[in-house]
This record gives C-alpha cells, sequence and structure tokens, in this order.
C-alpha cells in the first residue's frame, strides 16, 4: 500500500476503507509516514469529509494505537461522560460524585489540556493533598468500591491521537467533524467505559459555534457510538455564557461544592441534574427520566451528593476539611470588585473574551509548560439576562498580582448591553 | 507574519497577497517553514485554487529564489518556447535552429527530466561531442554571434520549485493549475527571455487530459505573462498519438535532421513551421503570420535550417559529420519489426503505453539516477487514421537486449483498430 494513493483517493472523493486507515495510523505512529504526508491528506479530509464507516475505522485505529483501560473488574455498569469544553464548566467535579451517591461507577480519567482555566484534575489539585495519580490497581479498586473516581490520563492512551491533534494544531485542520469526533470518541474508548455521555457545547466559548453544528458532530459521534456498540448519548447546550458564575481552579471546586450542597447556581444545578438523569438511564439504576432527575435534586439538598464527594476526596488523599469549609481553598492575594458604567439589559457576552481572562489571570495555560494557579479567576455577579444600573458590580476578579487596567477592561467589554429585555435561552438545546 | 494563518485563509478561500506568498516561498527554501505546514496549503490550493494575482505572485517568488540570466548582452529579441512536453516531441531541436536561420535568438536552457525519453539535451547528447555544459559566457556569445544555443539548466534556477515540485509529487498535489503554471512560467522568466511561446498538449501522451484543460492551464500562463509584461503567447495542441514517428534519443536526433532538411513527418513539420511563425512575430523579424510560415517552408528546403543545426552543433562541440551523415548516429544492436495481425482503421493510439514501452527499453529514465540509451525506441510506420491489413509493419522496436514478449504485446495494443474510416484530428487545436 503506498500512502499517496491513499491521499490522492481522498483528494477525489473516495472513501478510504479500514485496512488503508489502519495502515495510515500504524504508520504515522511508527513515522513510517511522514508529517508532510499526513498533513496533506487532513487537507483533503477538511474539503472532502469522512463517512461514518471512515470515521469509525479512524477511531478504533487511534484507540488501538496505545493501552486500552479494562474496567471489568468494577462490578456493574461503568457510566462516563465527556464535555466538549466550555469557560466555567466544572460539571464533572459535580455529576461524578452526584450519579454515583445512587449507585452508578464512575471511572473517570480526565486531561489538564490548554486554555482559560485548568482541566478537571487541575481544579481538583487545588484542594489539599488531592491525588490525581494513584496506580490503576487502586483506581480501579476506589470505583468498585465508593463508586467514582477522578484521576489525571496515565499510561500510554491513544498516542495516535496525541500526534495527529498536534499535527492539526499547525497545519489548519482542527475544524473537521470527522477528525474532531473521532479525536474524542477514541480516548473516551479507550478510557474503558460501558457508557458515554457526551455534552457538546457550542456558542462564543464552545468549540462549534452553533446548535446546527454542535447537532452535527454530536451525530458524528453517536453513530461511531452505534458502529462500535457502545450506549453513547449527548446533551447539546448553550456555551454563550459562562456555565455557573465562577472561572478558575479554586472558584470552581467551591462553585462545585455549593451545588452538591444544593446550593449552586441555577444552570449548573439544571445540567447536572439533566445529565445525570441521562447517566442513570445508562446504568440501569433508572428507566424514567422525570424520577431520576428528581432522585438527583433529593441527593443534593440531603447530603448524599456533597459526602459521596468528601468519599472520593479522602480516598485520593485530599483535606475533607477543605470541602467541609471552602474557605481554607487557596485564595488570591487581592479581590476587585468591577462595577458597571452602564444601564441596561446584559443582551450576550463574549464568552472567549471572559475565558482569555482567567488565562491571563493565570488560572489557564496558555502552553502546555506553564503551571496553573489555583487560585485566581474572577466570579460574576451578572450575567446574560440581568439587568444592570451604573455602578452595579458585574464580578469579581480574584488576582494575586497588582491588577491591570487592561483586565478591567477586558471584563466589562465581555458584557454587552440592550435598552429591552430579552428572553433567556434554554440551557440544553438538544438531547440525544 | 504566522504561516498558519496563510493556511487557514486559504483553507477558508481567501486571497493570499504578494507579501504572504513571499513570505510562504521564501521560509520553505529557506526551511524555516516546514513541509508539513506547506504540504497543508498545497492541499487547500487544490480545492480553494488562486487567482490570477496570486498565481503571478507565486511565480515571482519562486522566480527570485536563485539565480536569474541576463541576456542583455545578446542583441536583438531573445525567443524561448516551451512545451509541456509529450511523446515523441523533438520540435525544439527543429525550432530553435529554423527560427534562428532567420535572425531570431534562441538562448535555450533544457531540462533532463525523468519520462518516456532523455529531455532534449539528452536527445542532443546522442550526437558525438556535443556540450550542453557550456560556460554562460559561451552560451551568451554563442547565442549573440549564431543565433542559437541549447543547453543543459546550469546555476541554481528556481530552487523553489524543485523543493516544492519534489514536496507536491508525493503529497497528491501536483493537479492544480495555478501550481503548474507557475512552475512553468517561474523556470521560463529565470531562463531570461524576452518572449516565450508555449506548446500547451492534451490527450493521452500529455499532461492535461483535454483541450479545454490545457485551455485553462494555457489562460493562467498567459495572465502570468500579463501580469509580468512579457509577450507570452501559446498554442495547444494534440498529444493523443505520438509526435512524428520516431521515440528515442538519436531516432528523434535523426527525424529532427530530416525535419530541416525539409523531409519530416508532416505532423511535426507543420507545428514547427506553426510554432516558428509565431515566433518571429515575437522577435519582430516578421509582422505577418502567413508570410512567416512560407519562409519558414523555405529555410526547411534551401538548405539554411540544417545548415544552421550545424552551426550550432559545431559551436558546442559536436560532430558535424553526424548531421551530414545521420547513420554515424548511435544505432541500437537489434531492430524488429512488428506487424499487425489485425485488419482495419486506427482509430487511436494509446500514446502512454507507447511512452512507456520507450522508457522501458531504455530510452527514458524512471529514476533521477538512470542512465539513457542513446540508440533504442522505436519509429513508427503506422499512426491514427492509417488502414493497416494483416501483416503489415506498425513500426520498427530498436532494441539492445534481446526481445521481450511484453514489449510487442506493448506495441500491439498500443494501436486501436475501427472498422470504420476515421477523420483525423487537426493537430493545432488552438493559438493563443
Amino acid at each position: 500500500m503506498r500512502f499517496l494513493d491513499l491521499i490522492e483517493k481522498k483528494r477525489e472523493g473516495f472513501e478510504l476503507n479500514e485496512e488503508e486507515i489502519k495502515f495510515w495510523i500504524d504508520g504515522f505512529v511508527a513515522g513510517t509516514i511522514p508529517d508532510y504526508q499526513v498533513s496533506a491528506l487532513l487537507m483533503a479530509i477538511i474539503f472532502k469529509g469522512m463517512n461514518a464507516a471512515e470515521t469509525t475505522s479512524l477511531t478504533l485505529a487511534m484507540m488501538n494505537s496505545g493501552d486500552i483501560l479494562d474496567l471489568s473488574d468494577i462490578k456493574g455498569i461503568k457510566v462516563d461522560k465527556h464535555s466538549t469544553g466550555g469557560v466555567g464548566d466544572k460539571t464533572s467535579l459535580v455529576l461524578g460524585p452526584l450519579v454515583a451517591s445512587l449507585g452508578a461507577k464512575v471511572a473517570k480519567m480526565s486531561g489538564r489540556g490548554l486554555g482559560h482555566t485548568g482541566g478537571t484534575v487541575d481544579k481538583l489539585e487545588s484542594i489539599k493533598g488531592y491525588n490525581v495519580a494513584i496506580s490503576k490497581e487502586d483506581f480501579i479498586k476506589q470505583v468498585d468500591s465508593i463508586g467514582v473516581a477522578i484521576v489525571g490520563q496515565s499510561g500510554n492512551l491513544v498516542p495516535a491521537d496525541k500526534k495527529l491533534y498536534a499535527l492539526r494544531d499547525v497545519t489548519g485542520t482542527v475544524p473537521s467533524i470527522p477528525l474532531i469526533a473521532s479525536s474524542i470518541m477514541s480516548k473516551k474508548l479507550a478510557s474503558g467505559a460501558d457508557t458515554i455521555l457526551l455534552d457538546v457545547k457550542y456558542g462564543d466559548g464552545a468549540f462549534m459555534d452553533t446548535p446546527q453544528q454542535a447537532l452535527i458532530l454530536t451525530k458524528a459521534m453517536i453513530d461511531i457510538g452505534v458502529m462500535m456498540k457502545r450506549d453513547v448519548r449527548a446533551l447539546i447546550t448553550d456555551m454563550n455564557l459562562p456555565l455557573g458564575n465562577a472561572v478558575g481552579n479554586a472558584l470552581e471546586v467551591k462553585e462545585a461544592i455549593a451545588t452538591l450542597n444544593g446550593k449552586g447556581p441555577a444552570d449548573l444545578t439544571e445540567l447536572c441534574v439533566k445529565a445525570g438523569a441521562v447517566m442513570l438511564i445508562q446504568a440501569k439504576i433508572f428507566d424514567d427520566l422525570d424520577l431520576a432527575e428528581a432522585a438527583l435534586i433529593k441527593q443534593l439538598h440531603n447530603g448524599q451528593a456533597i459526602s459521596k464527594f468528601i468519599e472520593m476526596v479522602k480516598a485520593q488523599g485530599g483535606d475533607p476539611d477543605q470541602i467541609l469549609n471552602p474557605d481554607l481553598l487557596p485564595h488570591s492575594l487581592h479581590l476587585t470588585d468591577i462595577k458597571s458604567d452602564q444601564r441596561g439589559y446584559i443582551s450576550s457576552m463574549h464568552t472567549t473574551k471572559l475565558g482569555h481572562l482567567a488565562m491571563v489571570l493565570g488560572a489557564g495555560r496558555a502552553t502546555k509548560v506553564d503551571v496553573v494557579n489555583p487560585a485566581v479567576g474572577f466570579v460574576l455577579n451578572k450575567k446574560t439576562g440581568d439587568f444592570v444600573d451604573v455602578g452595579d458590580s458585574l464580578g469579581t476578579i480574584h488576582h494575586d498580582t497588582e491588577l491591570k487596567q487592561d483586565w478591567i477592561h477586558e471584563f466589562k467589554e465581555a458584557f454587552v448591553l440592550s435598552d429591552q429585555p430579552i428572553d433567556k435561552v434554554s440551557l440544553i438545546y438538544d438531547r440525544l
């Protein structure tokens, strides 16, 4: 097989078969197919796409490029959840313990990633002593006994995706539905769970701009699930404004704790309950969404959800006192309240700008070698749909270094005001 | 400037400006822009194309990547001609001396190339002593004094094209009109001539399949000429059958000599006269095509054309006796006549197959390191439109090694017979 023939085949719009796609991925990982040929194929895929069979073949080939986690020692159905990412998305921190408190098994591996804040494991590392790098044996034992563990990605999981994504990132070949779908799904499938719930976000702060695009990506991922005979379901959710009010690592842990205590922001609580209900159906613990939702809401108020979180933190060496008293979590040296100098209804928010501000403050990484500051970030007091008067607090910036005028400017600029009241958009656009 | 931004710009269908294209080519040649980014851009160009301004910018940037020949010491208008290549195309051997015999200045640099036979310089090297590597000074002096010289490409002419073509060749990014046009034109412009006549071929044995495709490529090249304020004209010609009857290096030199003596095959003679007339107009020696054609035909019969060829051969150290008596040119050990086992009218010829046979016989190179055998090849006795009976000679294979049944088979297979007489297609499809 000659790789050049595969490039030309795709360039002319033909389908690549499973053997050809395996040849590509194996050769790329082994270094026998050079980057310059792979990037040409990737650009051809940008224009000619891949069908469901090709996308599944790519997912399979990538999944098989490294270790595949074997969770069979954990009794029961192992549920997993993946969010395509957004500003203020701390859902995993809440969802894991929440659904585990009702008996679902959550063996979650999370990345660190680049962007506005750290990933789920960076956030958990705000908690003193929390170990995200426990052994595979301890990870499996913990999920089997208490129902939930959240750890960092370990071992050699999907090396093909790492290498391919690095190439896509520098060759303008990121925005392709089949490439995005197979990247996400190969990692999820290698993580070994029985069921997957996808939270596919669209909007200003998300990877997909519109709900229509998010729907296309979602269908591509569900198609892979169907072909692989896995229970894959999805929510399509709005990311035109931050999720919850807190953005920043320890700040988000605090908000997650509040939510697990039944005192979280309405949007975050709603998403966790809706997503949790689907996961409980997937886990075959409930067979009715409404009943599952009611049970989940109960867990947020009867102390069971937060107890499960504390149990997980303890099991992974973290300090439970910081959960019982979140004021003990890392906090920044300075707090600056930002007041509005305009009056009106917030018609939209530049969520990407807010995400960028969080990164500049030190909450996220611009490059892999950057260190995340757990304490910094901001908490919003107003969001889309709210009315603000001149002098009202828009939010509070938590910072360790001296405040820069740029930050204030960027924060204020993120709020777009209108004279007219606006209707709030539903957080959940669709459920598949 | 970030190269990734240029890839994304082209991917989205936007135009790259002159500065951006210069940044690309300079960085690629310098090695600061990696192959894997350039191949992604090339594939985006396959799908999104480039307009005339972009194609000209690319041509300019490539032309300026190396030496540019300065022919200003040669008095008069320097005319050049370029063929996109075809089986049996020995036009340059005839055209150079022919138009020089009427006062045009032809300073021709030719490549060796891969393919069915060697390039023009390989063919000339069939002549004992002919030196294709004379110094730049001697080259210019020779053209100034006798009007014509044909040498190999020397120096560092358009290194960007060499590097870019090598990458296109292995990344499926060859078939792009703007990339082909800028590749050809950058080399022609760097060769320093005042005017360029393009012979753009289409058909089975050519780079472009149809006259329509050839027309698009031609217009792209003429657009570059217009933007660069050069007199660029073109003939679009049929390559569905070999040009002339001889295919092979020394065999083609012999046919060129016959043509310069007024005894060449009709198609080759016609093309040389038509092309030569345009070149004489470009050289401002004639201002009427018909008069120029008549003058050229006269030169083929009054001994002036062949005299000019002999003058050029002598000036470059070649043996004039081989021109006066072509039997002294290299000849193969064996000649095998191939007879038809069918009866009918030749409706078409698989010209690519014949080209392949010539290469297999040893007349051309499969890889750069191969050595061309000047003696081998074949001479056709029948061509498209001719009637053949069983037992009629289709042609003669000139070979040095033992005849293989495969060769006979390939030769015969190249002739497609029909019961019905067919109309011959005009050699020249269009003139621009």
